[in-house]
């Protein structure tokens, strides 16, 4: 049985709501360990574990600071447990700030890794998810991340969705293999020379082709990866929304707004931010799940369920191997242990970006 | 009467579409000379005239160096017209690259502007349009370029939409003034900087209230607002089509269909890429209108009236004028003429980015 823990801190609605998610998480066979403050959570059902962790740095401008200063807060504690082979992977319903510098203080960057990226497998309607990362671990990207980032995806894509060769694409401003900043260029070129080497690079596509279905990965900075999954968010519900007013100005309409609303919850499902659970922290010696601080118990659970998953399916062991067969591992040539240290540079440009 | 160039070469169905725009809007008051391929074009109705440059660089990977080799090109001669004072302002159906380029070398960036933007104003359903800038002009931008988008954008708003004082937002993957990239932060602390100067900055959005209805202007990279506009065009309309195709499934969904078709029809409309025009060159000493290669006849026939009522509403001497006011002119360090030299950087990080 795969042990998860989780960081009750700095969800919108409450530890409590988080806590409502593991329980239902437990139910479904997923083992807890819950990093909260004891006395707004009360008491939990058999299969978590409560350990009350009162203070929450979620909301601190200084993630990296905060984490070292803050032994005693949720998300160091539950990063530690993890660490400490107490649990298999972490969860966090805070910010992604400082879950990413918790992250890096206790768990640390895999061998090779230059950043971890958060990856979210965007559901798509009538097809199958497309991965997108990296959706905010890091606003500023080097060329060297989104190569790296572009061979953990596929593997991932692989490894958690089941695609045998998935379609791998980089985002940028035109088609053409000379579209995009510098960085992109660059990227692209060197993608392309990895095409040998396992990976099923597609090219470039557009803004309009992400949720077209021609890509199963598609690679992006942080900043951008932010900016596109909150787009999407805001886009679809929009148009949906406006459609429905519209609509019911006129008698005609309200009739059709009654007739399509089944379709129309049927696809609010199919697009739910709470559906894939959050964003997977790739790039560490273990799993993380970054679940969105507006999530209910549902999205949650989801969380949960989806990090043990992880476990289960070999996440991190199956990126490793997949970064290692294409030589996309960053060579050890800042000496011993300085892959590991926490980079403090990344923790102030993490942001918000689960779903 | 407004005179327009029209650069009929780029169109993804062919110049007789342009034409054909040209003809419309000709037959709306406005004048235009036509340059494109007589042999394709044929006749033209009165109000046109048609100079025949059969030469396109639309396609041409190298814009800045194919501007200058080719003086014959349609858009390099539509530009010259404009600098000669034989048209009032051009419009491009190419793409981007080469009329930013032609544009440059021909009628220069306006005393104190660093970069021209490309501004498109988004209409929004049930709401009025936000402009958004740079959607496509600069890949890369540096701090002072953004900054002063935001002016030029306010001015437009002002000038073009109507609005007395523009809500001017910068897109960050947070709300936070210290969220984004190092430069965005800049960029948010001078905007923050220029309230006193009539600027009003409302401080960061994200990606979600692009189509909010929160800011009249949302600044960002051209790179990010190419991926942004695309990303609109490609959810809202896939959300749409298959919301359409689920209900399909069913009797009772297909006649919520038929029911809702002159709504969704309507809707459409109103989101239609072809309302605006196309997007706005800021920032040169004389205006262009950079409409989309895959414009229809109808698509044509706006972006010229557009670019006539845009003369008439004087947009570049109130952008001049905003940011002359708001002290957000580049100073003259760089020697008198160093500033309206065609920067051969920018052509090919220049992409289509027209809705």
């Amino acid at each position: 049985m795969v042990t998860v823990a989780v960081d009750a801190g700095g969800a919108d609605l409450g530890p409590g709501e988080v806590a409502a998610g593991a329980a239902r998480a437990a139910a479904g066979g997923v083992r807890v360990l819950l990093f909260g403050p004891a006395r707004e959570i009360g008491p939990v059902p058999a299969g978590v574990e409560l350990i009350d962790a009162p203070v929450s740095i979620a909301k601190q401008a200084d993630p990296a600071h905060a984490v070292r200063t803050t032994p005693e807060a949720s998300i160091v504690q539950a990063t530690r447990a993890v660490a400490d082979g107490r649990a298999q992977a972490f969860v966090s319903g805070g910010s992604t700030g400082p879950a990413l510098a918790a992250a890096l203080f206790n768990l640390r960057r895999d061998r090779g890794v230059y950043r971890p990226a958060l990856a979210l497998p965007l559901p798509i309607p009538g097809g199958s998810p497309v991965l997108l990362l990296d959706v905010g671990a890091n606003a500023v990207c080097r060329p060297e991340h989104l190569v790296q980032f572009a061979h953990m995806g596929s593997a991932f894509a692989q490894a958690v969705i089941g695609i045998p060769t998935p379609r791998v694409a980089l985002l940028s401003n035109g088609e053409e293999p000379g579209k995009g900043t510098p960085d992109v260029v660059g990227v692209h070129e060197q993608l392309a020379g990895a095409r040998g080497a396992g990976l099923n690079f597609i090219g470039n596509i557009e803004g309009t082709q992400i949720v077209g279905g021609v890509a199963d990965v598609v690679v992006m900075d942080g900043f951008t990866g932010n900016v596109t999954l909150k787009l999407i968010e805001g886009v679809s519900s929009r148009a949906l929304r406006v459609l429905t007013e519209m609509a019911d100005t006129t008698p005609r309409g309200r009739l059709a707004n009654r007739l399509i609303a089944p379709t129309m919850r049927r696809l609010g499902e199919e697009i739910d931010p709470e559906g894939p659970g959050g964003a997977y922290m790739l790039g560490l010696r273990q799993l993380g799940v970054v679940a969105h601080g507006r999530f209910s118990a549902r999205g949650f659970a989801r969380a949960i369920e989806v990090a043990a998953r992880g476990v289960q399916q070999d996440v991190i062991g199956r990126t490793r191997l997949a970064l290692r067969d294409a030589g996309a591992l960053r060579s050890p040539r800042l000496g011993a242990g300085a892959d590991d240290e926490l980079d403090s540079s990344s923790a102030p440009t993490a942001t918000v970006s689960a779903p």
